[in-house]
């Protein structure tokens, strides 16, 4: 880990106090690839940073469904419920890959912090961030229809997860249709049948070593289906009422692609 | 202000630190009922404290509708992007009452939690809960079809604003069913459709003094809705997807508020 307390990371338009520069090392424990790290409704196990591979964090609705709350990667942290001392964690987790975790009790973290300060200012940055990041999902859910959900979804997971190819698309590892279902909020099914339109237009690609999303192209597609909408009625296009098979959204917008 | 360290608040298992406990006072600014307290785009007023009032923070969507992050009563805190040092606010924030508030800068606010490391524990703790509450409401959008997601907006909106009276209702001040819609993520009209319904069943009234809610009654409505859908499959259940103007899923449930 990183010892320098000068380490920072350039969010936004200050540089933002990191963690990691004030965090000495605590237990690793190791997990497979499809092991559960945190059960609903079991005691927290503490505040986890990864240190190599893959985390998908979700809540399970009522109705049984899994919601994916966000994947986190290398030097990122979850299970921060464990600072509120909740007795029953509300959020499962599950290594997506083989990955090694770090763990503090909340009670190592707030020790740590009285003495470091730096540490809990850091924390709190990246905690509201994260509220920050949960408000604009929150605008996607309230305005956007499940193909521009799905799109940033794709854009969002490749940025973080991915790593850019020489043909302009960024590959990461594969995104099944359930994970993307489960983060954009509708059925396997109809995941699948935007996918299909997406992998025919050229959007996206699916190859052996994961998926390839052509992210500029889909940037490009939002701008252009954004101003396809702006001044239309609310009522005549309410977010999610579409008939989610509708594929106007998706044919309309010139092939970003092709003239990227 | 309150001055000593030692209150808390009991959230959960544990009792969580106060912020305003370590907080010392601040310059207060009064805004009229309507007025905006923070501009989309413009610099960050800085962390601000309800003192009296209520205020409600939106994010302004790319196609121009708002989007209601939430309501802050008196001693809850907004505005905590500004300690990101963000150079333009993400979120817009207008006086729903007559209101006053106490602002920080994020420089005052670091400075004072580098002497009381407390301080940024206890803010720590609150964006941490915050951050959950999302991750709960984007459960909900990812599952509940529009109906549910009223009946929780509903339900949160009186918990948190209103007060009990004596025939079981909660009573709060006026949600108009434009601040319900830019809550739930729908058009005003279809929350007029369900708060019909609502009002001919008795879960909801109106009166001069506000909106009186059935709350122990709506709750009852959401686990009978939840006991009817389990197990249905997610593709004749996708949320949001129901049309939004089929009545039966507030038709079917018994009528708690009878047997209340």
């Amino acid at each position: 880990m990183n010892n320098t307390a000068t380490a920072t990371s350039s969010v936004g338009q200050k540089k933002l106090e990191d963690p990691l520069a004030y965090l000495p090392c605590s237990t690793i424990v190791e997990y497979r690839k499809g092991q559960n790290i945190q059960s609903q409704g079991l005691p927290s196990r503490g505040i986890c940073l990864v240190l190599a591979g893959k985390v998908k964090v979700c809540r399970q609705a009522d109705n049984g469904r899994q919601v994916v709350v966000d994947i986190y990667r290398p030097d990122e942290f979850f299970g921060e419920s464990a600072l509120l001392g909740l007795s029953q964690s509300t959020e499962v987790s599950m290594a997506l890959e083989d990955t090694k975790v770090m763990t503090w009790t909340a009670e190592a973290i707030e020790e740590i912090a009285t003495r470091t300060p730096q540490l809990a200012i850091a924390l709190l940055q990246l905690f509201v961030q994260r509220a920050i990041e949960f408000t604009s999902r929150i605008e996607s859910f309230s305005t956007d229809n499940i193909a521009r959900r799905l799109v940033r979804a794709l854009i969002r997971f490749s940025e973080r997860l991915g790593h850019q190819t020489e043909d302009g698309s960024v590959q990461s590892m594969a995104f099944t249709h359930e994970l993307l279902s489960q983060y954009v909020g509708t059925s396997r099914e109809i995941v699948t049948h935007y996918m299909n339109q997406f992998r025919t237009q050229g959007y996206v690609r699916y190859s052996r070593r994961g998926t390839m999303v052509y992210t500029d192209a889909l940037k490009e597609w939002l701008r252009q289906d954004t101003a396809d909408k702006v001044g239309k009625s609310p009522l005549t296009d309410v977010p999610g009422a579409d008939g989610d098979t509708d594929a106007r959204a998706i044919l309309s917008p010139a092939k970003a692609r092709a003239a990227a």
